[in-house]
């Protein structure tokens, strides 16, 4: 284990706070930090687009960035299957490497704890995160008011087909990839420059309908989204027809909501879409004070429905 | 699962910053602080004197104690199997409940992933901690010189033998309770108060053999300790005779290693003597130049014998 963590982790998550290795890693401070935890247990470990090691990366550094903070310091605490081959374990090191880099984030402490065969599948994978909070500016849900606007960064839905086709060893036909994506790069800069994000949410488990129903919940207010101002690709589109599955309750891992303030709506989304991250972004929607609690879909063909929230999970293991 | 995160974790773990349910808490610092984080897969999930909940507490707060910092803020991830029965994880969260409180640290974020059955075993727990450096006081083990002092604060291998008994459902006679204690209030305040401790390490997975290696790899230099003042139970004796393990490489989850400068060494040990987790302390050794790296036992009857690092784990989920 010792050499292990010498020979594997050292070498691609090199550090100066990491080499220490110390039980628990020393880090300066000035500001307000923000604190966030996330296990993953996606099944299978790779998959179109992405795999767990990303996956791990992007989704700690995402609920960081959602909470308005610039994520900079990462733990790592894999829980590994005895028998998980040497290559496996070593390409998702590699992963989790790569995508640190990318999002410019730093693993400065760890863990690793071997259990015997069977007692649990292949590799699980926690990380913590700290980051420093953008100053002068506080995301809340209380902030938001009726006539602002919903953003939505990028194309819905591709996350959990990607993981479904490959689980099902679907051939769909249509190669979908997952969407993950370490968001801080496109948002942490705007959230900087602009003043009119009043709220952030990744919709991730439970898709964009539980994100937005989360949205309405916490705020009091209702919500109204264009289906046809929802951005999503054609593969996509086909490919949950095809399974009959509602894209709005289809895991993402790269994308974002914005409530935004309606003056600023504009300016932020062509901000967004001069980032590859957020060059589909689009506005969806508006707050309204109707319906309370609730959101409304006006459909492409001219009708209204409820997009409620999930009840039941319909994906395990999805991230 | 949004109902069984407010009605099982919100009640049991209320505190202000947890009660935003948000992806990330906020904390603001204004010092130095130290991160770490620990997955616990222990099995059985509880034993004399402790459970996984408890360990997921202790195991944290001691890694941010040994590194000189007060624990403060830890985050809760759990994976939970499909199928596990709702009492069993109440009793959990109960125990991190009143561990945390008892330890008067907050968990104020938190994770929650349940997987289908037979992809882990029960539950897996990870916690990851941060807290405030205790100003002034460096402790690396970098400071270590020749004559200095290792204290040893409580009895110990009794969480290894605790552990094995119950999962081997072996009738020692002895019971023997796990000594999983958070040192927090037994360390900061004599951290605070004087100047002579140089470096602290739990003696966890392997042992004290393996804690005091660790200390000779990383100072280049000796340890000789005396077999004689070494704090044991004549219970844990007698159970480590008759199973034929060597107590110094069985784990400990409540006890820590100092060391401490010379002219110190009496007066830290008078303080530690004083708090209850700390009444068994025993100065147990020394540090010198020789051997350099190695770690030698003046057995009581009178010879001397190398200690090695283990290389083998002997007991695979002690943590």
């Amino acid at each position: 284990m010792h050499n292990l963590i010498k020979e594997l982790f050292l070498k691609k998550l090199n550090n100066p706070i990491l080499k220490e290795l110390s039980d628990s890693a020393f880090i300066n401070y000035k500001e307000k930090i923000a604190f966030t935890t996330d296990s993953f247990v996606v099944s299978p470990l790779s998959f179109p687009g992405a795999d767990i090691g990303k996956l791990a990366v992007c989704g700690t550094v995402n609920d960081l960035v959602m909470q308005g903070a610039a994520p900079e310091y990462l733990s790592l605490a894999l829980i590994i299957e005895e028998g998980l081959d040497y290559k496996t374990l070593e390409r998702i090191v590699d992963s989790i490497s790569v995508n640190a880099k990318e999002a410019g984030v730093y693993f400065v402490t760890g863990d690793l704890k071997v259990v015997e065969r069977g007692a649990c599948d292949k590799i699980f994978i926690n990380t913590s995160g700290i980051g420093r909070v953008v100053k002068n500016k506080k995301l809340s849900l209380k902030n938001i008011k009726a006539k602002d606007k919903i953003i939505i960064t990028g194309n819905i839905a591709q996350h959990g087909l990607a993981v479904l086709a490959k689980r099902k060893e679907l051939d769909l036909g249509f190669n979908i990839k997952s969407d993950c994506a370490a968001l801080n790069r496109l948002l942490i800069p705007i959230l900087r420059k602009t003043d009119g994000i009043k709220f952030m949410r990744d919709p991730t488990r439970g898709g964009v309908a539980t994100a937005l129903n989360e949205i309405t919940e916490g705020s009091r207010l209702g919500i109204v989204i264009e289906e046809k101002n929802i951005p999503i690709s054609t593969k996509v589109r086909a490919a949950s027809e095809l399974l009959g599955i509602d894209p709005f309750y289809i895991a993402n891992e790269g994308i974002a909501i914005l409530v935004v303030n309606p003056d600023s709506a504009k300016g932020i989304l062509r901000l967004l879409r001069k980032h590859p991250l957020g060059k589909n972004a689009q506005i969806i929607g508006e707050v309204g004070k109707k319906p309370k609690g609730r959101v409304i879909l006006n459909t492409v063909v001219g009708s209204q429905r409820i997009v409620d929230m999930l009840t039941s999970e319909p994906l395990p293991r999805i991230c």
